[in-house]
């Protein structure tokens, strides 16, 4: 479907996930991995999760060995769930697609609590201190601030930007500071929750920054925070360190004179698109790469690619770029060297790449094959794949190390 | 004593810490803290441990709560000792001024096991995928590479620059894949190891780097190596990203004209210096922190502090530099507002501030003060402190999150 006829279905369904068409049955038949037991003493700064999408889990993964533990079930419909982890990196907040926020103990591989708080929930963020879960809804649209320790609830900020009508939200991060940011859909605004005095939380709220914020990332530093706009080509930019924080736009009219594609799927945006002084941003339904400079938040070159990205990843030291595609593209995987800003390698590692996430410190990338029921591990120098994990119908891929990382 | 006369004298002893002449016996007469039992299951995200110097031993601290855990002694001399952290982050290794590498278990509190490796050393590094541990060492003058596991020796690199002749080795960091990059003091030089096949190490060697390189950092993305140089004004620096790598002088005669001040005590590098664009380097002997453009390496500005700076350190997100000083000025810490480039705080958490370490999000900084057997924890926004630790005579503090990190 075009662009604008993929917004209007939107408009009843869920903003992301257009491809997962995958019909859960088809996946659950096949085998599940068999964990030997957790052992006794273990650090938790080489672990990380996978989720298995179709049924319902989580497979325990450590990086180092690389293996799969143990698997964790019951976690209701992880279609589009994302994962923040605890400060002692210890629990796992898992948000679900139904509105459920898990905790997951991984040193038991056991749900610790789960809490059913909204009707429809895409993502969530973790507190710079760690003593704060906030999700975000679709239904009823806004955020709910939880105690990571209790999962009580702290503060609910409903997205209610004209009387009697809440927008869904999207695009949550951490601030430094007990802060959040996050977008309104519906209401083309950015809002910052500030929840440094739980009994009066303060919510800046910034409007008119475009149509619909569909996601969006806080740099590394925590000083940009840059919405994604599906109404529009172009991008809103709030430099977070100023006094007054206002939206600017970014990147206006990038598609501009250019017939537009049908998008199959919505990009991601995080803070891991930035490397060096360059962000590097999907483009809404056009094959490329935008390449931006943080500084100016201009535009300096695109780069062509084989497919509409979705996820658009720097290896933690900014050498690499790695971008994955929406159908009928997300067989391949592309490396994008940064000085030259050169596609140096097409990978196919697999049926439906999902998603990607890198270790720590880079030397490796993990990669969901969906349709093959395998996680591959590859070494992001040589790019030769150095392991496999039998993993169910594997999605998102998340490590610890985000727990120490500001926008994850 | 002026800098050439401190040279001298440099010659003979170690190349760090004049200050450190306080009595052992006159500090381990204080009491040592009283850690409850470890808990059975623990995270490892949050902890650290903070060096006793005087007593040889370690604390081990939770930074969420936070407070003392446990205290690991046996360490041997632990004056000017650093810490780097497994990849699982539950092993910590200690390189101590007497050239012992002891692997330490954060979830027991207890030494795993400890070699004689060298006798003097000043500290080490772990490579990128966690699997090796090396040291630099003074005598003999070298370094030492151990698998992180069990501590065997898997290479020796003597830092022989000239037949029969060994320097010592200084600012020894860990690069993308297996690599190592450090400095030879009484060579000029820096080397390059790479030990991705250890049973045949490549050492490449630069020369001519500048006269006494005293210690070095990597840029946090891996990609440019900073050595300090004693020997005069300025710095060398590596593009370790070019296909041949080549040294380049950076910042040369920044103490042009202005008479030297006698330096009591040598200035750190390390990873911490980098604040988004700009790299804040302490001037030796002088009383100021140098602002450096990190792409076109050319001094962009310089802030007078209140004493000799010995610790430049950025907070993760780069908004503030934390700096301290040599005596007599090490009862201060001031505090650089990086966009206006400004001391926006002056403090005075204790006597003889030696160490600084941030939380992983920079939330907090924690810093020891010796000679009040205190450590401290400060708000990093509203600059209060938040607690107090007792512990005997701190000196380094280092958290677990450094295994995540290049440089660290």
């Amino acid at each position: 479907m075009k662009r604008r006829h993929w917004l209007a279905a939107a408009a009843a369904a869920p903003i992301a996930c257009a491809t997962s068409a995958r019909a859960v049955a088809d996946s659950a038949a096949a085998p599940a991995p068999l964990p030997s037991p957790l052992p006794a003493l273990m650090g938790t700064g080489d672990l990380g999760v996978v989720v298995q999408r179709a049924r319902g889990a989580l497979s325990l993964v450590n990086t180092s060995q690389p293996r799969v533990l143990a698997e964790i079930t019951g976690l209701g419909d992880l279609s589009h769930a994302s994962v923040v982890f605890s400060r002692d990196t210890r629990f796992a907040y898992v948000f679900g697609r139904d509105g459920a926020l898990t905790q997951v103990d991984l040193l038991t591989a056991r749900v610790v609590q789960r809490v059913q708080q909204a009707g429809n929930s895409i993502g969530g963020a973790i507190s710079a201190d760690g003593t704060l879960v906030a999700a975000q809804n679709y239904t009823p649209g806004g955020v709910k601030v939880f105690d990571a320790q209790t999962l009580t609830l702290r503060a609910d900020l409903p997205a209610e930007f004209e009387p009697g009508r809440l927008s869904r939200v999207v695009g949550l991060v951490d601030l430094p500071g007990r802060r959040f940011a996050y977008s309104l859909f519906d209401a083309d605004a950015i809002w910052i929750a500030d929840c440094s005095d739980l009994a009066r939380p303060r919510v800046t709220r910034l409007d008119g920054i475009g149509r619909q914020p569909y996601d969006a990332l806080v740099t590394p530093d925590g000083r940009h925070y840059i919405a994604g706009l599906f109404g529009e080509d172009g991008l809103a930019c709030v430099d977070l360190w100023a006094d007054k924080p206002v939206v600017r736009r970014i990147l206006g009219g990038y598609g501009k004179g250019q017939a537009a594609l049908p998008v199959y799927k919505m990009p991601h945006l995080r803070g891991w698109a930035v490397a060096g002084r360059h962000a590097y941003l999907p483009a809404i339904g056009r094959h490329e790469v935008l390449v931006v400079d943080t500084e100016s938040w201009q535009e300096v070159g695109r780069i062509p690619v084989a497919g509409q990205p979705v996820f658009v990843m720097a290896r933690p030291d900014g050498r690499q770029v790695w971008v994955n595609f929406a159908l009928p593209d997300y067989d391949r995987v592309q490396v994008i060297d940064t000085p030259s800003r050169q596609v140096v390698a097409t990978l196919q590692p697999g049926k439906a790449i999902l998603h990607m996430e890198f270790t720590p410190r880079g030397e490796a990338v993990w990669l969901s094959a969906r349709d093959d029921n395998r996680v591959s591990v590859i070494d992001t120098r040589s790019l030769a794949t150095t392991a496999t994990l039998a993993v169910d119908a594997p999605s998102g891929i998340f490590f610890t190390s985000r727990a120490h990382r500001v926008g994850f």
